[in-house]
C-alpha cells in the first residue's frame, strides 16, 4: 500500500491536490442541475456532490461551492426556489461536461451546449429533455457549511420523470437500464455493470443475492 | 416519459417509496466505515450517502440517518472523533453488505462479516485491510438537518491508503484500476467502465477528451 499523510497532500500543486481529492470518495451520482434566473434566461450546470437525504419526507442535497466559485445556480435556486436534477447519458456527455465551463450568467447554457429545455407544470426550472431520469425539486433549508464557506443545498422532490420501464417490480428504479452513468473525480465519466442486489442483511444469517443486477 | 407526483409518492407503501427514492439519484459512493467503542470494540457499516464537500481544507461528509436508526458509527465517531472510510471491491461486496445488518452494539462486525480489520499509526479506527482505497478522518462537525433528524457528519483527512500504481500524473486516483465497485438504491451494487475524461472546459470552446477513462 502507498501511504500519503496530510502533511504532504497540503503540500501539493493545487490541482493536482484537487484531482486527488476529488477521486477519493470514489463514483458519484453526476447529474444536470436546471434553473432559471429571475428575468427567466435558463442556467444548466453539472453537479457531482449529490446526495440522498431521507425518503420521508423525500429530501436530496447537493453541495454547492463557496458562492464567488459557482454563484448561478444558488443564486437561481435562493430567487425561484425551484430547479431540476436531470441524470447524463452517454450520447450528451461531452455536451454535460462542457456546461462546466464558466459562462457567464447571461448565458443561456442550454443554447450553449446544445441540450433541449423542457418545462413542466408546476416547476418554473427547465428539464432537459435529453435525460431518462430527472426530478424537480423545491428549495426546503441552504445549510452553510462554516469550514470552506460551501453549502448544503436541501430540496424536497415535487416531480418525477422517468422513461418508460424502468421501475421494477419492488419500487427500484433501473438506472443501469437507462444508461444513467456515474463520474470520478473532476472530469472522468463511467457508465456501470451490475454485480448484485442482496437480500435485506440480518445477524447470524449470510447475505443471500436478490438478482444479478 | 412517466411522470411521478409527490402526491402519489407519498401514498406509497414505505419500502416500495424507499427503494423508488434511494435510486433516484443515481450511482452512489458506497463504502465501509470503520470506528471504534469507547471500550475499543471495532464497528463497521455500509454507507452510500458519502460526499465530497472540499479540496482545502480537504473535507468529507457523509449523511448518518437518525441517531436511533443508525446509532454506533455515529456515537462511536461522537466519542473517538476519528473513522475510516473504505472502498469496496467485488471479492468481498456480500461481506460488505451483510455489515448493513442490525447487530448489536458489542457484536465486532469484522468477525461477523469475515473482514479483516488493520490498526494504522495515529488513528484509533480499524480499516479495511481487503480495501484498495481507503482513508481515515478526524471528525470536524456534526450538522444536525432538522427536517428528519439525520446528520451531515464532516470529517478531514488524515489518511490516505492506495494500493500501488493507482495516481495518475495529475493526481486523479484510478478507483477503476481498482475495482472500486458503485451502489444504487439500498441493496444494488455495480462495476464501472470507462467512458472519458475530459479536458477543463471553456466557453466557445467544444469539449475534448482528455483520454478514454
Amino acid at each position: 500500500m502507498q501511504y500519503f499523510s496530510i502533511d504532504e497532500i497540503k503540500g501539493w500543486d493545487r490541482f493536482y491536490r484537487a484531482n486527488f481529492i476529488n477521486s477519493l470518495q470514489g463514483f458519484k451520482p453526476v447529474s444536470l442541475l436546471g434553473t432559471v434566473s429571475e428575468n427567466g434566461s435558463p442556467n444548466l450546470a453539472i453537479f457531482s456532490n449529490i446526495i440522498h437525504i431521507g425518503a420521508d419526507p423525500v429530501l436530496i442535497g447537493f453541495i454547492n461551492r463557496p458562492v464567488e466559485a459557482a454563484p448561478h445556480t444558488i443564486q437561481n435556486i435562493e430567487l425561484t426556489k425551484q430547479y431540476t436534477i436531470n441524470h447524463i447519458q452517454p450520447s450528451f456527455v461531452a455536451a454535460a461536461h462542457q456546461s462546466s465551463a464558466k459562462y457567464p450568467a447571461d448565458q443561456n447554457e442550454f443554447t450553449a451546449t446544445g441540450l433541449t429545455p423542457v418545462f413542466e407544470e408546476n416547476c418554473k426550472a427547465p428539464f432537459v429533455a435529453e435525460s431518462a431520469i430527472k426530478y424537480g425539486l423545491q428549495l426546503v433549508e441552504i445549510v452553510p457549511i462554516t469550514h470552506n464557506r460551501s453549502s448544503l443545498v436541501i430540496g424536497a422532490i415535487t416531480h418525477v420523470f422517468l422513461e418508460e420501464g424502468l421501475v421494477k417490480q419492488d419500487g427500484f428504479i433501473d438506472a443501469y437500464k437507462a444508461k444513467t452513468i456515474t463520474s470520478l473525480g473532476i472530469d472522468g465519466y463511467y457508465s456501470t455493470e451490475p454485480i448484485s442486489r442482496f437480500d435485506y442483511a440480518k445477524p447470524g444469517k449470510a447475505t443471500t443475492k436478490l438478482s444479478d443486477g
